[in-house]
């Protein structure tokens, strides 16, 4: 059984008010809560064992790096990986996506190669690939959302070509909660020697993720979206993509011997991680993942289905509320504009005002918006943590907008 | 009145033992302990206050916001930059030194443009330098330091030839405690058009730092060395060469619009900072940047000063240690070798018996190791909250390694 009431307790923020109204947070697509364990990990390691790690041999350098180094395992498990080793650990989907734009795409793409990708993606699997085509002339072939904001798998395969070098898809879009089957996508690619990146930072939060099922070459995650601290993350790259790859970030650990006109490599996935890490952020990001397993990501997801039809019912009785992303099987995140003059950063000011907190914005999805025919959406995104008495604070929020700006 | 008692209580892992010993630290060039401030700050951070920066309308993003972007006023302070603009905000220096080698450097170097470098440089101020010796033909060339570890700023200044496109140099060393003089540089290197990036890393931990007065266009530095949170850090960038610079890492929060074929940028310094930053390690480094001002910059560097007079006068005395770096005006950072059979890990291990954490290894700095002649060095480096009682520990737990391996 769900205990949604045990796991409120152990995220301290949820107990506080916003403008006089008890917190409902519902801004979990741009960052999510941290549980108490999260954070007391990190007062621990900075308040009894920190150190930096890797190279030093004293006692809390060693404790610091068997922690950190720890964090590498939980990732795998977490994600399925069938070796730590293929585990990079960084600050982020963004910085993981830029390792494989300059690590891996940037030396081997040619001028008319081609990325194939959607228009649902967000702009830290947009930007990186943009650069390529400024720099170097590298071509996007955008594949397009139905109706519904699906995205059909065969249109991701019809879509790639001769020149395709790399399909780059979400797993789960951030605005519609549109689902892709990334796996199906995978296998047509490799069929044709293409290489698949997947952007998990949704997809890792709401379902169970098993990245030796889906077969992908990289799978990126963001550590502040898993309940994590801020700055932390983890890329997962198959060991025959890492050999591929050269250095990105350059500086310390990351280096075998380095002298002046002459320099070797650490062996992956070292290669990929220079200088300092993040310590104890990839602490707290351990724990986190170790809470999420613990509570079960089939658990959660169940739980987060729940949510999401029953806000399916409640939102769908609102006619003049535009939902933008009506696939039924998606993810608990709705994405709407209000009929008449409220812009969705009015709706955003007057939820808050009850204590509601929604994102108002392109929500880092520049192509989506255009193809929505919309500058700005209001995102409501649930968490592990949100309840249905939250949908019908959310509800008679949006009720109060509707007879404002009506 | 310098309390160092006072310091050492709002220091809590100080209290510790290893090993049945109190924690001597004297890893603080790897990395600095916290005080309770920053770590506090964390915690009411993300259990009070958090949420994803920028865009967001709602209460604790508003909250949030004004916390992060406070932070950049907070290290422009600390730098003496004269606008808060210049100032990157990112993971540490490594970034810093490689979002200069990739967005500035890269797209303006040819082959056989040269960058002028000291041999005491720490890797993340040369493997970004090595990867454009690798890729794009450019030409390190070296600076050494004399016998006593010093740095003639006047040879740094004569390896400036017509083809000097930079001069990159640390404001202290991290393994010799040489101090720099990068004013004199800098203002040599501006009379000949070349931009100097200063690796302040060291430097910002020991000294007061004013960039305006040193007049550099690039002075990196990095937050857990600053008694702050390990992934935080930035980077002061003087404005004309920010105008100069192609974005590095592509993402959220550095674009102003992105559509299929046709991408903006946000104005500096957003443009180089992409996707959710570090919101919370951020928080943490401002407010450790105001422990330290509140202690007071020049406060703490005369403490300093006078553990190195302490240590120096206390190491002397010591005719089977090898000290490595003895100019007189150094900080308190001391590299040794011991006579006899004891490697410098043997070394370390001994010392953490005694409950002393000192550093054995390159330190990151293979070029001078090199130019010593050494392969390891063992390291023992000083922050605000040691003693001279600590010096006296270490020096009875050196004298029992000599006993151990003579």
């Amino acid at each position: 059984m769900y205990d949604v009431d045990r796991i409120r307790a152990d995220f301290p923020i949820l107990g506080r008010e916003v403008n006089g109204k008890p917190l409902v947070y519902l801004d979990n697509g741009a960052s999510a809560q941290k549980p108490t364990a999260v954070i007391d990990a990190m007062t621990r390691a900075y308040s009894e064992e920190y150190a930096n790690v890797h190279r030093g041999l004293h006692t809390l350098s060693t404790i610091a790096t068997e922690k950190y180094e720890g964090v590498r395992e939980t990732i795998a498990r977490f994600l399925g990986a069938g070796n730590s080793e293929e585990i990079v650990m960084n600050s982020g989907t963004t910085e993981g996506i830029n390792l494989v734009a300059y690590g891996w795409a940037m030396p081997r793409m040619e001028p008319g190669d081609e990325i194939v990708l959607s228009v649902m993606e967000h702009h830290a699997n947009i930007v990186p690939w943009h650069f390529l085509r400024e720099r170097q002339g590298v071509v996007l072939n955008w594949v397009e959302t139905d109706s519904t904001g699906a995205l059909d798998p065969q249109k991701v395969i019809d879509a790639i070509g001769p020149r395709t070098k790399l399909v780059a898809v979400s797993q789960l879009s951030n605005v519609l909660g549109t689902k892709v089957d990334v796996k199906a996508i995978t296998e047509a690619a490799h069929a044709r020697d293409v290489p698949v990146l997947v952007d998990g930072s949704q997809a890792a939060v709401h379902m169970p993720v098993d990245v030796s099922d889906i077969g992908c070459d990289f799978y990126a995650i963001t550590g502040h979206k898993l309940y994590g601290p801020s700055g932390s993350g983890a890329i997962y790259i198959r060991k025959e993509r890492m050999a591929e790859m050269r250095p990105f970030i350059g500086g310390g650990d990351m280096i075998k011997e380095v002298h002046r006109d002459e320099i070797t490599w650490a062996d992956p996935p070292m290669k990929f991680e220079a200088g300092t890490p993040g310590i104890v952020q990839q602490i707290g990001l351990g724990v986190a993942l170790d809470y999420m397993m613990d509570v079960g990501m089939d658990s959660i997801a169940a739980h987060e289905d729940s949510l999401r039809d029953y806000a399916v019912d409640r939102l769908s009785g609102l006619n003049w509320l535009q939902q933008q992303g009506t696939t039924p099987d998606k993810a608990a995140i709705f994405s709407f504009t209000l009929d008449g003059a409220a812009h969705a950063h009015d709706i955003s000011t007057v939820l808050d005002k009850k204590g509601v907190a929604v994102r108002a914005g392109h929500h880092c999805c520049g192509p989506l918006m255009d193809h929505l025919g919309v500058t700005a959406t209001c995102r409501a995104s649930f968490g592990m943590y949100n309840t249905k008495a939250e949908i019908d604070v959310l509800v008679d929020a949006l009720e109060l907008c509707h007879e404002l700006f009506a």
